[in-house]
């Protein structure tokens, strides 16, 4: 399997996923800003990805940073890091997991300091791969057998460390002995359906076929599809959940063909200290993400664009939220404070 | 305004659709052959266009026919011009309009019979235009004022051969003194919202906005959108509409979301031979419009596809059809056989 994510020779080496599938390229970030500038322009993406990519770049930038003033410029990290997208809360999540450890290390020689921050991003690393297998263990019950799992976006295993969690799903309920096979929503603007989760399961064998966002629907009505399974990138506490916009179209037309829709996401995805989904941030990308298809302009010079990244798929259209702790449904409120512990 | 289609020295001449909005190229077409090429590959599209389209090409055949076996050569034409797009019933309304006219020219000489033919597509694209701003007249009174109009692919001049349906609605509210604008799906995997419709609507100076596909549902649920209108290729006897694919998903989100969703279409759209959409004929075009993209591929090679070209709409969530004779509304029965005289 493709590695989406390491830590190798004091360098954070990631497949660039602006470049797939056309070029399996690797980049090596040497500095915490190039970190940051991996994440911002999607070189890495997928809200666990990033979360584990910003740990390492915390980590990264430690190892350089000097005796002095050692807090101030920690801080300084954390902050440019924390600045690059607004949406996934695993970046914060992994952020504030860092700055906790880092809290506890005051007095600490810095060779010990920066030994300890590497060890603890290596660890985030490790755990993403194993919330990943648990969640793929909850969810494949729940998969029905020879049917098709609808997906939209990438939430396999280049948006985690590894395995996935909507692919996760897959990939467990296929090691299950499921025969099933998955539909690919393209995923505009940026395609991370057609240029990453068809070429992911593609290296796995697993039959993916591929579709416009725009034919979700017909294929939902047609009966084919079995459940929709989708990841996350904030889910707040009443459930209502923040993913790559085009996931609410696809639980409204869900629901209204009698299709579970499932959310897989870890732990770390959950924001309780949010009410609802009005209230997470959605980040506005630029317009040349819808106006330029690899160089060639696909509208008039001078188009008016909206590029939201992400749209909120209100709670009750949400048939489970698939967790490596378990599996949550309604009323969220209760079952996600549950299996947060 | 541009034209879109029109019958100059004897050859069909078209704006080729396929090359805006980068370029304003026109295409001759000198054989019926031609015409159908023209419309199998998109060169002109649009229901109400490609009806006039065929018309035109009916007449150009019988103008390069011998007298020897007229009627086998009129019968291959028609055949060939049918044979090209299966979807849109106006191709087949306008080939059947030649054919009666035909019918009843039996033994007239083979210069009047031409005559005749190229009169009555001359004539078939003037009504066009006059339909479109009959639709646009019935449509205007039922968009509301100062929001904004949400509509899917390309129903405007491009896909008539003059002012459009779903944008002629929009021409004639604009005209009648509201304040709106527009937002356009940019219409995966033909964009023909991104090349056509915004290209169209900056021509005429009316404000517009580009979005993918997936963001439909976002903005739809935001409140920002009055309503949404769309153009139609066949209108099955129950109301059940099919268009461009994409649009049954924003039908679905428009109810879900209180938004009214009106399908703006000529009285040549309706096929009141079906009973309902399950038997309207869906075009499957090639793979290779979703996984390439000028050129440039955006899967990996050897990725399964699915590209049907449209899908149904089932009546429950189509708010008015609004025709050239007037609006109707549910039960669609009993209002379009009304309207269709």
């Amino acid at each position: 399997m493709v590695e989406t994510i390491q830590w190798t020779d004091n360098a954070v080496v990631m497949i660039d996923q602006t470049r797939l599938p056309l070029e399996e390229k690797y980049v090596t970030c040497r500095t915490y800003e190039e970190v940051a500038e991996a994440i911002r322009g999607m070189t890495i993406r997928g809200a666990p990805a990033i979360g584990v990519a910003a740990a390492m770049g915390v980590a990264l930038g430690v190892l350089h940073a000097s005796e002095r003033d050692l807090d101030g410029q920690f801080a300084t990290i954390c902050e440019t890091l924390a600045r690059t997208r607004p949406t996934a809360v695993n970046l914060f999540w992994a952020i504030d997991r860092m700055k906790r450890l880092y809290g506890t290390l005051g007095g600490h020689p810095l060779a010990g300091i920066r030994r300890r921050l590497v060890q603890e991003a290596l660890l985030i690393r490790e755990e993403d791969i194993a919330v990943c297998r648990a969640i793929g263990r909850h969810g494949a019950p729940l998969v029905p057998d020879h049917k098709t799992v609808l997906t939209h976006c990438n939430a396999g295993a280049l948006a985690t460390a590894g395995y996935g969690t909507a692919l996760g799903v897959v990939r467990a309920a296929i090691e299950s002995g499921k025969k099933i096979d998955v539909f690919a929503d393209e995923t505009r603007p940026f395609l991370q359906g057609a240029r990453l989760t068809v070429w992911e399961l593609q290296q796995d064998g697993i039959p993916a076929t591929l579709i416009t966002d725009s034919m979700a629907g017909h294929f939902l009505h047609s009966g084919r599809i079995g459940c929709v399974v989708v990841g996350a990138d904030r889910i707040a506490a009443n459930g209502d959940v923040a993913n790559k916009i085009g996931t609410y179209p696809v639980a409204v037309l869900a629901r209204e063909n009698q299709v579970p829709f499932f959310v897989a996401a870890p732990i770390s995805t959950l924001d309780l200290t949010l009410a609802s989904g009005d209230q997470i941030p959605i980040e506005q990308r630029p317009a040349a993400e819808v106006t330029n298809l690899f160089g060639h302009p696909v509208a008039p010079a001078g188009t008016a664009v909206q590029n939201p990244a992400f749209d909120v798929t209100p709670a009750r259209y949400v048939s489970a939220i698939i967790t490596e702790n378990g599996v949550a449904r309604a009323p969220y409120e209760d079952s996600l404070k549950k299996l947060a512990g």
